[in-house]
């Protein structure tokens, strides 16, 4: 679908500012605070891909402290990046997009990057008001939280026309009862942005230049501004890590009924946890404790068992995983296949009716279909310097307490003795062992109970 | 407690009609709805748990779509199928079983496989209603739930005798202030129920024959109906995951709750998730992220530590049990015995005092009194075809990151050297080694170093 | 800061009485109620820490049943015991502390051992009250908790001076409005406590002696009593399993507030579990699912991922542990070290960078920088009667699979080969092996496999 070809501008170019230069003193962090991930993915990643869907022509992230963490995020997204210094208020943020905007006349969002959930539907209809038929010259994203006490109110008429924006400081009794708030995100073409801008004084309080001011000066220049309304879980701001937490539960929350809805089980949704990217199949149950990490595709008829952590992972239809099942990046788990306790995998691919139960680190590996793999088996894939590949062929049987020494390749159909080393290839359907002879040594046990036993009551504490 | 003897109709059999022919379209899956599991157990399971015991002479269940998978679940208990095709209403629903209850003159109790939580007591509240001197000729579960808005409603009088019965389509808006709400269950006589049926009509929007009505058409022709009021949350009616998740969750809170009131102690009650048959003692306490799947009895003074998963198993008085251990179905944990971190056990008893604390996988095993399983001990008991018996004595010690290739038996008292791979019975007391000589070669791993290190520069990969 | 210098009768000292003579019943416990942990310290072991702070001349606990257990505990914190025997109401209790008082003219707080979380401040603020210019007799704590129903209330004047207080069953329907709560905890100095309490009657009902009635009693002698205010969370009684999960889970969720608040990121804040003691540093991420037993210290830029288990452990900055680690008391992690999956650390230091990333033992071990442990490593730390030590030194390489059979030292810069059983020192720069040969028998699988599966269709079970 094209989003805007039936509504007036539609040819116009899209630009966003990010606006990102806030000290975000409240989240205590040495990391910036756009970059906390929610859902599993940083938050300005989260505007990134949700503007990305509106084939932006230029994008401009605002920043002041920490630029130097979001330069190298902005330029991998073929956006430019601003410096706002000092920050003198959200009005003289945007401004600063001025020169990287030069020379463009199209649409303007103004987005923020602590406030990352906005969506791609909202977008598009705060784009669509700009370009209906009575074209306001700005486009308010409002919305009607809860509790609304400290933000902006806007009055508007039926049709969305804004008659009044007002600071919550500002406001009479009368319009703070009034719970339309100001979101802060904007919609307005480039040509008109500017010249507002600059018109923005700073005879406040605080000696800021205040962006929402624009609408006040347009009014006063006779053009017309309109809301858009939307969610407000959509437009809810991050501040602190607890504030954080709070949206990432809300996310969670709306994540875990769709995929309920999709007709996935959730025995225990509270206690599930995705990312932004997770993809389940239809009949799948999800025991209580499960943590899906970015990256992960899982068929229908799957069942995740409890303790469970999978990232960056990939599992057929009818598999098996956990309980304490560790998937991470690379496995690729076939059909019917299981992964059970206390296991780890790590780029490595089970084939069709693969198994490997129970306590084993299966780490760059190959293996064939029906293979069994017994407890506690390890690849041992790493020699401190480079890692190593072990194929395990179809319909091979591991032995318990096995390490296999990569590079190594064991055939179709061997078989490897329990508790073995192995470190040459094992051909097809042969047998291999590499393990000790067992002695026994008849009453040793009893004199060292013996021995021991004395050394215990005489106080000496080792041998 | 023989319920019914004390009233008339005492003397009178039961049959249960379980109504369970809906699509289940909501669910989204392939598996019938009535077979999702709810506490461990599937919906139509609790049904036919809690009506066996009232001893039903006659049980039938009325099924639709996916009657392939319903009637093996009957014919294990007991219960006839009768097939609803096309699905006409829930009278026309009823009337199926006519033929299944021919000569049947007793009460009938007509229940839905969605809503699988009514308890025996309510359905025998029901059953004296519809023996009590005043004698109705049917009696109507109704419940007075938090949001009453899409229920059909139910005025009444004060001795419970039903006034009228109403659609909240077509109720008044006096109507629908009452929150008394008909649950769809129903206790009525044979006798009575089935002209009462074949005088429902279809003359309604959907066009289909609706069960409530029978009420209507009873004191058309001067017969009463009363109801049995009950908990909302008994008849809640499971239609999606999301809704099924619901049930789930608030059985589980009156199940944490009871835990504690019995003298459990819940670290943190909303991490612990019971099955339909747990049975816990008094004085364990669960740490935080526990979970009892069915067939679980835990006694007294028990530990159960965090991530804890356990299946089938037994475990006596003052045992330890976790961090991350779990226990699969057969584990016979005996009194102060040890089960620790990261350890399988899976159809094995381990005795008095017996520890496996770390690593571990116990598998048709028997452990003896006071034994001592090292970390990373694995039970090699399968060799892809048959699975086979270990046995370790009592006091016996096995060395860390032993395999021990079943079947065999390690004797009392014995002691198996860490690293073994065990193939040969051990007898009682004595030693048991199988491993390779260590030998040393000095100097070896600087030279490695060296060359690896240098590989790594010239960029190569592999050896 | 010295809280009471600055007010009058700062010179007096202090006695706090705990009263912990309730039979505990509804617990359903053989430890003694006061003793059940709270973010894992016992009750009563709060308020002897709170206490502490203000360094009381002398502690007073009063007890009943299960006097044996509370009596080392009180010996550990130089408080006495007092018996209370039988017990006839609160008035009785504080009573049987006069004896061990004798002679002391200070402050007395009497505190209940059911109620732990009363905080050093609000004692602060009640001796300050006790001191403050117009000295009232006694200080009572109150709180106006959302559902004061069963609580006796208190009618107070604006300035905190006390009214009335009544208990609830005898107040009026316009005092039960009142929301002001009485606690039962008070602050009186020592010579006019013993002789209200001897005018202490139990013409009542439960023909018990009432604590409270002292204030009415100093009414009737010209004495005005006051109140100190506080959060009712402070003040929340526990006498069931259920209330001290409830308080347990007020607890958490403050912490919870708290860690976010001092920038730590929790991804779920409803999954993380901390003690008392719990100490985490800025910029550390904790997954969901994890549990802070006693006794643990992270520093900054730490990772820790879900389902990790820490007791006693102490994690150095821009380490990362889990997921499934369990660090167990003594675990000392280095600077960016790494434990991960299925890691059990115990009693252990790993020095910066070292790393034990899978399926391992590390006990009564001492790890060098930068030394890599393979997967599957178990230190065989135990023979049954001793614990041995391991040393891994610097840079040095475990591969896979290996048991270190202690006491052993492994050079710096020494290499094990994979699966090794080492039993003997690995000199500096060394290779060290101890595994089997591995030999091959050709085609033997094909063979085994065909026979099984002929007694399989044979249908013996056994070999």
């Amino acid at each position: 679908m094209d989003p805007v070809t039936d509504i007036p501008g539609a040819a116009r170019p899209l630009a966003a500012i990010i606006l990102a230069a806030g000290k975000g003193t409240r989240m205590k962090s040495d990391l910036h605070k756009v970059l906390h991930p929610l859902a599993g993915k940083p938050m300005i990643d989260h505007l990134f891909d949700s503007v990305a869907e509106l084939a932006p022509a230029r994008q401009v992230v605002v920043v002041g402290a920490g630029r130097e963490q979001l330069e190298p995020v902005a330029a991998q997204r073929g956006a430019s990046v601003a410096v706002q210094e000092p920050q003198e208020g959200t009005a003289h943020a945007v401004l600063q997009a001025k020169a990287d905007l030069a020379g463009f006349d199209g649409d303007v969002l103004i987005l923020y990057g602590d406030t990352p959930l906005v969506s791609v539907e909202t977008m598009r209809k705060m784009r669509a008001r700009l370009h209906a038929n009575d074209v306001p010259i700005t486009v308010v994203l409002a919305s009607r939280p809860d509790d609304p006490q400290h933000y902006g109110r806007i009055l508007a008429d039926a049709d969305g026309n804004i008659v009044k924006m007002v600071e919550y400081r500002d406001a009479t009794a009368e319009e703070r009862a009034v719970n339309l708030c100001n979101s802060g995100l904007m919609a307005i073409r480039a040509t008109d942005l500017w010249p507002l801008l600059e018109a923005v004084g700073n005879d406040n309080a605080a000696g800021e230049y205040y962006l929402p001011d624009i609408v006040q000066i347009a009014s006063g220049q006779g053009r017309r501004s309109a809301v858009v309304e939307t969610d407000p879980a959509e437009v809810a701001g991050i501040n602190s890590r607890g504030e954080l937490a709070a949206v990432e539960e809300a996310w969670q929350q709306a994540r875990r009924r769709q995929a309920m809805v999709d007709g996935v089980t959730l025995i225990a949704p509270a206690t599930v946890w995705f990312s932004h990217d997770t993809a389940i199949g239809r009949d799948t149950i999800v025991e209580p404790n499960v943590v899906f990490l970015p990256g992960v595709t899982i068929g229908q008829g799957v069942r995740i068992r409890g303790f469970s952590h999978l990232e960056g992972a990939t599992v057929a239809d009818g598999a098996e995983i956990g309980p304490y099942a560790r998937l991470r990046p690379g496995a690729d788990i076939g059909p019917v296949a299981k992964v059970g306790n206390f296991v780890e995998v790590k780029k490595a691919r089970l084939a069709k009716g693969a198994k490997a139960n129970h306590l084993s680190y299966i780490g760059d590996a190959d293996v064939g279909e029906g293979a069994n793999i017994g407890a506690g088996t390890i690849t041992c894939n790493y020699d401190g310097y480079f890692k190593y590949d072990t194929k395990i062929g179809a319909g091979a049987f591991i032995g318990s307490n096995s390490a296999l020494v990569a590079p190594v390749s064991i055939g179709d159909g061997a078989i490897v003795g329990a508790g073995s080393v192995v470190t040459a290839d094992v051909p097809a359907d042969a047998l291999a062992l590499a393990r000790g002879k067992q002695e026994a040594r008849p009453g040793w046990a009893a004199r060292f109970r013996a021995m021991m036993a004395a050394r215990k009551s005489g106080g000496s504490k080792k041998i």
